[in-house]
């Protein structure tokens, strides 16, 4: 068994990014805190942690992390079925009434949109500590495959191995752009296909296939725009609206420059619907049992029904 | 001298994730991309693309991304010198009017309060595809030094070699949490440093050292809190509005929910100010003009005066 205080000095620093805040988080002097984790490397055989500013794991570093987190989390659960509470938090003996150090630590992958969108009210349904991956919606699955996070929102409807995978609905996107935006690149014929081709469009990164899948929808011809990126929700909103580029923006989100005419909708007859899922490792149903219920209800009523 | 062809291949890998969609984009068949590859490939002698889903590059292939996208750069600026315009797109002969293929594309770090605050509208200024690259106000400078991006917005006020830096402003962040949040955790007291390392925070990644600095700006004292993890400015606002933790929210960006009593600021007189700056390469000041004047007359309005 490896030494729960050096892995709990080895999560302290990669969540905080040097040896010197991990210390202070966890009431140790700072060459404490390196001989706890000279002791892990000498054990292991192999650095786990790169020395830079913030810290970052190695590969062997980044598999034992997980396996503190998940350690931490396997007793979290058997406490709960047991009905003895939660373990003191490190520094929590002596205090009295709440203390969020003793919650435990849960990391989810999730797509961007749903978190500027409907999702975050859902996770104030529990005593836990969030650590959020922000990932594309056709990825984020993965994340759970390498075992990187316990619970993720995808766009994949098959269960991942050792999860569970439950239908939240569907969000929907339109296509946006200003309306000076629009006359200048589209004119009085509006949106067409050549005109696709030579207006610049925004992209949230490599991995964003929305605008394309929408011209395919819309129009049945692939897409080969120029492009700006921009990896951040709101700032895709912001950017259709001052006129930079269209782009695929969720409704919920684009909804208040669309009623100040701020932007406009490129095709109302054709919005873009994403279905998403919520997928859960089974190692953790139970303790995250309030979260998903919370995660489904706040869809429920956010998202539309999957078609 | 490398083949432009064969560096535009690159570049369109690169920029959207696969050979296939780079094909579409360069007018070409799927074989004849792969060829120019691979052809650059035995003229580099190292492989410059991971074949993965989105395609990556290899050290070496981001390496050859940057000297293709600086020399698209250089002679843009020549172009400007010259008075003879823009160089038509790939695609864009036998179009007619604007045509945004043929825009020089420009990689810019920016930290995300930034953009999710005041500095999107600055980019509708001239006829440019922004790239855009988001990372800590104290890390965005390092992209800089590298040469991977040809301007940045960072805390840094010393110039990066190459580069002019003008003063922005600051950008002013408060202390905020839900009214039930307080109750919760700071009861009738208030805030207190023993509070603080009870209570839930937020922080953005490992970079993100404003909840500490205010801690000790406010408290003198040192933080050590439990935390959330959440990448992503509007997402910090809500999850503290739905009372997940308390965090240092732009004051920009919390004054909706400030108005609507869903924040409160956890302690009035004590704000945190984050002056910032605007690094640019000399190599593309004169074509990056327009943009550097429109970044600081948004910032001149949007900032506070640097402290």
């Amino acid at each position: 068994m490896f030494d729960p205080t050096q892995l709990a000095a080895l999560s302290a620093i990669l969540r905080n990014g040097s040896f010197e805040r991990a210390a202070r988080l966890l009431g140790l002097t700072q060459s404490a805190v390196s001989q706890r984790i000279r002791l892990l490397e000498e054990q292991v055989g192999t650095p786990l942690i790169i020395r830079s500013q913030p810290c970052r794991a190695t590969e062997a570093g980044a598999r034992v992390f997980r396996h503190a987190e998940e350690l931490r989390l396997l007793e979290q659960e058997l406490r709960t079925d047991l009905g003895i509470g939660r373990e003191p938090g490190a520094l929590a003996s002596g205090t009295t009434g709440a203390d969020a150090r003793a919650w435990p630590a849960v990391r989810i992958a999730v797509n961007a949109d749903s978190l500027a969108t409907w999702f975050l009210p859902a996770l104030a349904a529990g005593e836990f500590l969030f650590d959020l991956v922000v990932d594309d919606q056709d990825h984020s699955a993965d994340w759970l495959k390498r075992g990187e996070v316990r619970a993720a929102i995808s766009s994949a409807s098959r269960p991942v191995q050792g999860c569970d995978c439950l239908p939240l609905g569907a969000l929907r996107y339109l296509a946006t752009a200003s309306p000076d935006f629009c006359r200048r690149w589209f004119g009085e014929e509006g949106v067409t296909p050549a005109g696709l081709q030579r207006a610049p469009m925004l992209t949230f990164n490599a991995k964003d296939r929305l605008q394309s899948r929408w011209a395919e929808q819309a129009f049945g011809t692939s897409l080969a725009g120029p492009s700006h990126w921009l990896p951040s929700s709101q700032a895709f909103v912001d950017a259709a609206a001052a006129g930079l580029g269209w782009g695929m923006n969720p409704e919920a989100l684009a909804a208040p420059a669309l009623a100040e005419r701020r932007l406009r909708v490129l095709k109302a007859d054709c919005p873009l619907d994403v279905p998403l899922y919520w997928h859960v490792s089974r190692s953790v149903l139970r303790l995250m049992q309030p979260v998903t219920q919370a995660v489904v209800e706040a869809a429920r009523r956010a998202l539309r029904p999957i078609p």
